[in-house]
């Protein structure tokens, strides 16, 4: 394992995954300097001993690395322009690593634009959520050079335990951007399998035993079709982002001319949970969906 | 392992899954009769020193074990019914087990039909294809008393690796249903992703194999979502049978009043297969519907 020692790194944004990933650069070595807009996970940080940042520029000229772990396309956008932002304050040649899910199409532009200012851009998204992130577990699916990921490597190293170039910049949100449709689009199949299973009269947890192991199985299957069955949707990924990326997945195939009739409806699907109160729910509690639109008793 | 001497087996259906698993139990040292509509795998088998019946009547009384391996629910019926049927010929206290795929609600009957005839019912559907009943390492889902299950036990695990209890009559084939869902939906998922990936830019095999290990994995996107890439539909699982498949998990859930969109999307994406030529092909031709439709070039 690389040590970090060295290595300087403006972070912005400290949310859930935001807040261990930087944690874990400052204890492989790297000096890390964090900004956030609110204030409260700063402090926290500062306690363990990590640099602060008041705007996103100062963190951004404290490194040569810059790492965006932001929520939306927007708050991406919002922190790279303006007097305080990256752009205004990337040193020559810095390396911003966008490791939020953000649009693939802005991702390009931003590309774009860190360029301009001098610096490098590689666009670093993941799986495997806070457990990851904590853990250093992490799945990270990468658009950039070559050369950009090899820079990066030794950071990135440290954050997650797999790590694929996909291709040139957007890709690695592409990437994302289709592992979010699979996820998605698998929890409406078993959710809709082990609706049946329970309808027609079978026990859906002895169903799920007997297909795991076998062709229909999947991490969505072992993971999302046990809280299905325990009734458990304490949030891991939520109704309302799920609902999000899969609408993200839209506007990316409108823009190629591609229509996806199952993510679409997938899409519908959530929203009604959402509708129905259920968005800040696992997104396994499509499952929810299934049991509420009962028309009939059980049989058998 | 069990040594299957002293155990008589009637086996009806020798199609490709049919013809290794009578095999297999002729081998462990079964007496296996067998019994198919069409003579060729009858000689076949015959040469290889295994019994023959010419009705599916005289198969069932040659044993205490009646093995059904058939194509569909139609078929189920008809070889139980008339003068030459299985019912007709059936041992007292025979053990039907139908390890084919068939429809939950007229197994129900098919069970009952067994016990007025004086014998005894087991469905025990199996996923695995091909291979699996070559190598005898199929998944098998049973449904029935666990008398009745334990009574085939040594039958079946000489035919599959995994054996999973899942209830009363007709719960195997509701296991099988619901894995048959899952299957052709996640290669639905798998598909429209794989498509977007590549519209939008990206190798669609280096977006694959950032995929495989996260939360998007699964059997489906490591072996058809490699057969999308390949573009190699050699028939595994047909788009037909898949077809086939979806309407029966859609008539049982109109049967107990469940509403399946996700289901019915992808029943009519298949049937959109069937009719541009494809029916023949492996289910992962389901890519082809997102290549075929088109309507504008790659960018990026």
């Amino acid at each position: 394992m690389n040590d970090l020692t060295g290595y300087a790194v403006g972070f912005i944004g400290l949310g859930l995954m935001g807040r261990p990933m930087a944690l874990n650069l400052h204890c492989a070595g790297a000096t890390v300097t964090v900004h956030n807009r609110s204030r409260a996970p700063v402090e926290a940080l500062a306690a363990k001993g990590l640099r602060t940042a008041d705007s996103a520029g100062t963190a951004a000229a404290a490194g040569d690395f810059v790492i965006l772990m932001l929520t939306d396309t927007p708050a991406v956008d919002a922190v790279l322009e303006g007097p305080d932002g990256v752009l205004a304050g990337l040193r020559p040649g810095a390396l911003v690593i966008d490791m939020g899910s953000t649009s693939p199409l802005a991702t390009r532009e931003f590309a774009a634009r860190v360029a301009e200012a001098g610096g490098e851009w590689l666009d670093a998204p993941v799986s495997g959520g806070v457990v990851g992130a904590e853990a250093a577990t992490l799945s990270i699916m990468a658009g950039g050079s070559i050369e950009a990921l090899e820079r990066a490597r030794p950071l990135l190293e440290r954050l997650g335990a797999r790590l694929t170039h996909v291709g040139p910049s957007g890709c690695g949100q592409i990437a994302k951007t289709v592992n979010q449709m699979i996820v998605g689009l698998t929890i409406g199949a078993v959710a809709e399998a082990l609706a049946l299973a329970g309808r027609a009269g079978a026990d859906p947890a002895r169903v799920r035993a007997a297909l795991v192991g076998g062709f229909a199985d999947s991490r969505i299957l072992e993971l999302h079709g046990l809280r299905m069955i325990d009734g458990d949707f304490t949030a891991g990924g939520r109704v309302s982002t799920q609902h999000k990326d899969l609408l993200q997945a839209l506007e990316l195939a409108g823009a190629v001319g591609l229509e996806l009739p199952a993510t679409e409806l997938n899409r519908r699907l959530y929203a009604e949970c959402i509708a129905a109160g259920d968005g800040g729910l696992d997104h396994s509690a499509l499952y929810r969906h299934y049991t509420r639109t009962a028309t009939t008793g059980g049989e058998g």
